[in-house]
């Protein structure tokens, strides 16, 4: 099989997959309890938080409509700039709450002062944030939006963390995130099919004067459960197996040292794409650290140079999303890539360019 | 690690895992709708039914919670039996809904009769049923049950499978099965962390007429991308290789076959227990082939049998669960097992009872 440099899933660890490939455990029973504690540590690491993190058997969706069910009692305000933040709307008005946005072009990021000027309307107890918008590249300002947020009494903080977590430092605590969740298939290299998510104290209190909140999806559910280091139903055991393997990778790197490969390798991508005049879709400033989007230049034949890398050298990148496919191209640099599998990439693409 | 004859998750194969490990592959590319295209066949032969089954990243409750969401309009009501069928009650009160249940004494099983005369009331629109209870091993009446329910025009019928599927025949379209829903860690033998489902036109049907049913588990989502064989979110890739091996072993081995091997395996597990005086906590005629729920004798210490077999054989068998917990004792023959798998864990127990 080709190996992936699309904004995920990305390529797995032999490593990881043996990890996967333990024997089962039965998931009500002391085995599962320690596996689920081991995790805590390093995702708390990553995630700048002391709160526990949730293990939910799903792709991010389900926590992003979570947290709607569970938090938003008032209106939500989903800060749309791309395919994936945009749909966040759609789902919030699908489940029938009260919901607004705002909207920049896709390519831009969302500015503090806009998310201050609405908010200062009123009636809203919840924003909704991708830090990293996937189809676009754009890395909003997550420091600075968090600043705005918290500056508004009641209003609670959703951040999809999906494609930054264990890229670049997210400090949970300290920007008063409330809730932060991530996918274990970017950055963190494993298979999809699990989230991992923190909520604050606030999240918590205001889910227990929520009605309707169901079972599959309780914050209050997980959190009891998490007190005994488990799940409300049945755990995606393999890939906790793998998330624990991976968080062992990452400790031993250093969470520091692991941004700044990040860094690095993405600053290779972005070499690559200025040697041969392909600019940066995202503003600078605003720009990716896991996966860079380009424009696509006039004249340039987009779907046979990612045709022709995937079929003479097996790297498969990724041909724009949503309404910008075609018009953007995108190449991962996510998990555990380094300078040297970086450059077979860039030597196999200069090679299809030639 | 020991081996599990729990009712789930199971011992899974070297093979599933090797299946398991295969390099990632983009889940909006063709190589995933072959993946995907590739499970239909073999999830219709199991399930009796032309639909399509849909992948749900996600546990049975996922899945179970959302047959309420899309499809009770007016009033469910739950047929309860044990743990899991009686929590089906409390998840639908958990969402707000209007629900009423029949509640049978553990170990019995669910009487149509009793169904007919509470859907003779009027009101509802839904049934649920958990076809074999894994918290009693008692399996229910699905034939007679279906006929029941099909009987009441409107009313549709949701079964979970979770622990039936692929060990008994089940004929969701001669039924008139609505939803028919099943775990990937009990029969097929895989990790936990995937759900497959199946609707009928008519709980499609239902399911566009009904407000805020929300993104991640609607079904009009699952039935647009199943279309072009896909999933609405990020699917459990990994786990989805594992279901295509899977399904490839039950094919090589013919499903007519592999429920007489798992109605063989079961008598081996009842006659050891005829052997040693312990009594079926389901009564004949409801007894699950999936798994064995014993009565613990007066004076047997089955905490201490449980603990030997698993530390001198290293074989794991499960005490009872919920209320029963204690007073029962269960043995999963799911899976890949066979007449000598069996048998060693048979004498592994003869030899801890000596």
């Amino acid at each position: 099989m080709p190996k992936l440099f699309i904004p995920g899933p990305i390529d797995v660890s032999k490593e990881t997959f043996a990890a996967m490939s333990q024997p089962m455990i039965g998931h009500r029973g002391s085995e599962f309890e320690r596996l689920y504690a081991s995790t805590q540590p390093g995702l708390q690491e990553l995630g700048g938080t002391t709160r526990p993190f949730f293990l939910s058997t799903s792709s991010a969706w389900g926590v992003m409509e979570a947290s709607l069910r569970n938090l938003c009692v008032k209106k939500v305000l989903t800060l749309c700039c791309g395919a994936f933040s945009d749909k966040w709307f759609d789902v919030a008005k699908s489940m029938g709450l009260s919901a607004e946005k705002i909207q920049v072009e896709w390519g831009d990021a969302i500015a503090p002062a806009t998310v201050r000027a609405k908010l200062e309307e009123g009636g809203f107890d919840l924003v909704t944030l991708i830090h990293n918008e996937t189809s676009t590249g754009v890395m909003n300002d997550l420091v600075g939006l968090a600043k705005v947020v918290k500056s508004f009494p009641g209003v609670l903080f959703v951040v999809d963390a999906v494609s930054s977590f264990s890229a670049v430092p997210i400090e949970m605590d300290a920007l008063g995130i409330d809730v932060l969740l991530a996918g274990v298939q970017k950055a963190l290299a494993l298979p999809p099919g699990l989230t991992v998510f923190a909520c604050s104290e606030a999240a918590i209190e205001r889910a227990k004067g929520q009605a309707n909140r169901g079972y599959y999806f309780d914050f209050l559910e997980f959190a009891k459960n998490a007190e005994k280091h488990n799940t409300p139903s049945t755990p995606a055991i393999s890939l906790i197996f793998g998330l624990q393997h991976i968080l062992g990778v990452i400790a031993a790197e250093g969470a520091l040292n692991r941004y700044a490969r990040h860094a690095a390798n993405n600053a290779l991508i972005h070499a690559w794409g200025a040697r041969h005049g392909f600019k940066n879709f995202a503003p600078a400033g605003n720009q990716s650290v896991t996966l860079t989007c380009f424009h696509t230049p006039a004249g340039f034949d987009q779907g046979s140079f990612i045709k022709t890398l995937k079929a003479k050298h097996r790297f498969v990148i990724n041909g724009g999303y949503g309404k910008i496919k075609g018009l953007t191209f995108r190449i991962s640099n996510m998990g555990n890539e380094t300078a040297a599998t970086l450059n077979e990439l860039i030597t196999a693409m200069d090679d299809v360019l030639e």
